[in-house]
């Protein structure tokens, strides 16, 4: 199965809470995950809410990263959406568990943009090395 | 089931290429999307990329909406993560589906940050409302 992206929801659950409400510790954990990861940073932008809370962007020449933290339930909520062979989001998605000192996390990959005329194509590929074999 | 955030992943395919790669629609056409949902825009960040390609971020007080366009696939993966129960998502992926002209769209909902001593505490209560039936 070809896909355009690969797309990492990632729930950074048990987290240490003071980091989770540092805006400057959430900006470099996220700007250094998408340098671990090889990405070319592009642009960031991180804002801080009341009471508290953070939420940030690091857009990158692969497609981005997000994070949402709720530090009153030692929560956040990160994306890692890249494109392409050469960037690794799990390594992203490796650093950040440790960074944000997260007991539980999860993560669900999803591939985004399947191409449907790939899934058509195998199938008779097949069936020609069938024949082939069969002759 | 209470939630922190409710996150849309949608897939926008057999869209109209020419707005796919036209930095200026897809820019109006997600901050349009943030305000139909009735969200608090706090920032926007798009790129376009060689030979074509935008990437979109805005940063929205409920969290984000992001967009990655592959013109050439006529196909764009759009994220639309909401926090609270005033914003609608879903206002804003069925108005992103018509400003691209997405002939197949999908969208799948995905419920991030599950406060789990909410599930815990609801069969606690289910509990004492039968032992009140039943005195």
């Amino acid at each position: 199965m070809y896909a355009l992206g690969t797309h990492l929801l990632v729930e950074l659950r048990d987290c240490n809470p003071e980091i989770l409400k540092d805006l400057n510790k959430v900006k470099d954990a996220l700007v250094s995950a998408a340098k671990e990861a090889k990405a070319t940073i592009i642009d960031v932008s991180f804002h801080e809410f009341n009471p508290f809370g953070i939420s940030g962007m690091v857009v990158i020449a692969e497609s981005h990263l997000s994070i949402h933290t709720w530090p009153e339930y030692s929560y956040a909520a990160v994306d890692i959406f890249t494109c392409g062979d050469i960037i690794k989001p799990e390594v992203a998605a490796q650093y950040l568990i440790r960074r944000f000192e997260s007991k539980t996390p999860s993560v669900v990959e999803m591939k985004r943009g399947i191409l449907s005329f790939d899934n058509e194509k195998r199938p008779h590929k097949v069936c020609e090395e069938v024949v082939e074999v069969l002759s």
